[in-house]
């Protein structure tokens, strides 16, 4: 699996993960893959050194890249107090009476909330982009479309590429004037945060409306014949997220959580807004269906639910209160049914890629005979015309 | 384009298109694919059989099939005028007053609906079938899952192979158990009904679940790298619809639709209940907005609401009432630009694909060495490893 893209960062497979673990990301990076670590949810800088460090060691010299949450303009000087503020007292009564109604109890004395996600604050993501510009990233990558003017000349001037996420072709087009060499496309059955178009119909928009610059496929791919699909789509890789959750390296914050990834079926996640105030795919949990209710109060604008619900996802987790407990995932979970090691994973994509490629070569055998043998016939392999496979 | 499936059928492409007009049906055909007439839109038996002979002769020999709405189990005796009854006068007066507000002129006197969908009805398709099964007709397709079981059985007595859409694995699990022959596996991003799921994870999923009988992938195909990407995922040929629309041997309604599918983008359409009851992507409009409006009454089920709209729909299509003005479509709709003969697409789907395979021959180049050549480099076509392609 190797384009122009993999081929440029020197790396075996064109197959980037994102993952908010280190020991996934740099298992990845070993397996021949791209590991990007998800930092939003740093709220310490220090925290966020300490496993870039340990991702450094792990990685064995292989590439790896940050993937931080940054809106392209800023507030100057908001702090995470002003925006609690902004808080409607009801939507506070919604959450305690939704937690009390499972019998949700409070984190134990002491312990504090694990799920945060800050790094959407100025100051917050600045500090991890000091952190990051320390190591020796190869590539940071955004989830809320370009960065800062100013963040993505620093990442060209170390020789860090960019890369932002976009859900729709205009999206990805005024990413690439902001300057940035990657565009991730995004399809609606991607895990996180989507638009409604879907990845079969996104990948090749996307190619075409910011040609030469590669685009990364993401949603709906967790296997290799998902990757070899999006990758005939024009793709010059696949950004996969939700598939490495059931890894043997992930560290969930629960096992329920891990049980409950691999029990689900592909109609089992929803486009909601429940966790962040913007749609994002996610397990379909007690918690999604109170906040997309039409009869409840319904979530709050970007970033205000995020710090509505902090807590109370951190109690959920920490409790393991089932019925309400979920993280964002792609319909891909459906075939998240084993725990596997990434390497054994990788294995499988590489598998699949082939025998798919090999599939479609047998069919458009007749099609461009003479450019591509039919492995089915070992007796045509020494080019020529060939109707036989298919 | 040559898959099993295809080879049984005696055609040349693996690439079936669903359409209401039996000029783009013979046209396909003709040109190595495989047209599917609708077939829903009859009312008159008689019509129907016109069209089918009209079919016949301009097919000039090559297989087609017919497209049914048939659910798998009906209740005997309901007429058009029991379900008539059912509708809410509210629901009525919604009608007229959006009518009204948009100006839309009643039908000229003498002029009777053209938009009228009954073939759901009972009597209506049986009286269907007993026309498409005095025509050489090699393929029945079923809406609504596995049309019920005397009408499978009459048609593998006429070596009639029997299609059947499916949203998701389990439907398709459950069409296979009634004895059906081919699934199409019908994304979320396809035009029409459709359920939720991608076809990037819904195609092989379905393709797992009915294993050995073959899948259709439809939704979100409209490009030969697109089909390429629907093979990738196991499927044994593609289903299409929407890209019809545009051809010059379509007979939209009117030329303001065709205008309006020409100008639309992929973010254009919406899965709405407003047309038939059931969720089915189409163009958004202001018929859709007001049907969609949490402060409407919300959309009936089927099939009462396809009964309510019908006259409003010809109204609107009679007089070109363009802001209202819409049709089922798929998200490909963006990539529907220009008005082409169905020859035209059909050498532009191919070409397509067989570039789609060539290039993913190239990023398989190490992968499966030996096995498929790479067209980019000819002196490896004598078979062998080869890392140069990309």
């Amino acid at each position: 699996m190797e384009t122009e893209l993999s081929h440029e960062l020197g790396i075996e497979h064109a197959l980037f993960g994102f993952t908010p673990f280190p020991a996934v990301a740099a298992a990845l990076s070993r397996a021949g893959g791209f590991g990007v670590l998800g930092a939003v949810r740093y709220t310490d800088p220090d925290e966020l050194r300490r496993d870039l460090d340990l991702l450094e060691r792990l990685s064995g010299g292989h590439p790896y890249g940050l993937d931080v949450v940054m809106p392209a303009r800023t507030v100057e000087g908001v702090t995470e107090a002003d925006v609690e503020a902004m808080i409607p007292e009801g939507h506070r009564r919604f959450v305690e009476d939704l937690l009390d109604r499972h019998g949700v109890p409070p984190l134990p004395e002491g312990e504090r909330s694990g799920w945060r996600i800050t790094g959407w604050l100025e100051q917050v993501a600045r500090a991890q982009l000091d952190v990051a510009f320390d190591h020796p990233v190869r590539l940071l990558a955004n989830a809320l479309g370009p960065p800062p003017a100013d963040i993505v000349a620093r990442a060209h001037d170390r020789g860090v590429k960019v890369a932002a996420l976009a859900g729709s072709a205009h999206h990805a087009r005024r990413h690439a004037e902001a300057g940035i060499d990657i565009v991730v496309a995004q399809g609606y059955e991607a895990g996180g945060h989507t638009g409604e178009i879907a990845t079969m119909v996104l990948t090749p928009e996307a190619v075409a409306a910011v040609d030469p610059l590669p685009v990364l496929a993401a949603g709906g791919i967790g296997s290799g014949e998902q990757i070899a699909a999006a990758l005939a789509l024009g793709a010059q890789g696949v950004w996969l997220g939700s598939l490495w959750l059931t890894t043997t390296e992930a560290r969930l914050p629960s096992r329920a959580l891990t049980e409950k990834l691999l029990a689900a079926g592909s109609g089992d996640t929803v486009r909601s807004r429940a966790l962040t105030g913007k749609p994002a795919r996610q397990l379909r949990t007690g918690w999604t269906d109170a906040w997309d209710d039409p009869a409840g109060p319904g979530a709050l604008p970007m970033p205000l639910q995020g710090l509505l619900v902090a807590d109370a996802v951190s109690r959920i987790q920490r409790h393991e209160v089932v019925p309400l407990l979920g993280t964002p995932v792609g319909q891909i979970v459906g075939s998240m049914t084993t725990e596997r090691s990434v390497r054994a994973v990788v294995d499988d994509l590489t598998r699949g890629f082939d025998r798919a490629v090999r599939r479609l070569s047998r069919i458009a055998g007749t099609g461009i005979a003479g450019t591509t043998a039919s492995p089915a016939s070992p007796a045509n392999a020494g080019g020529g015309a060939t109707g036989a496979g298919r």
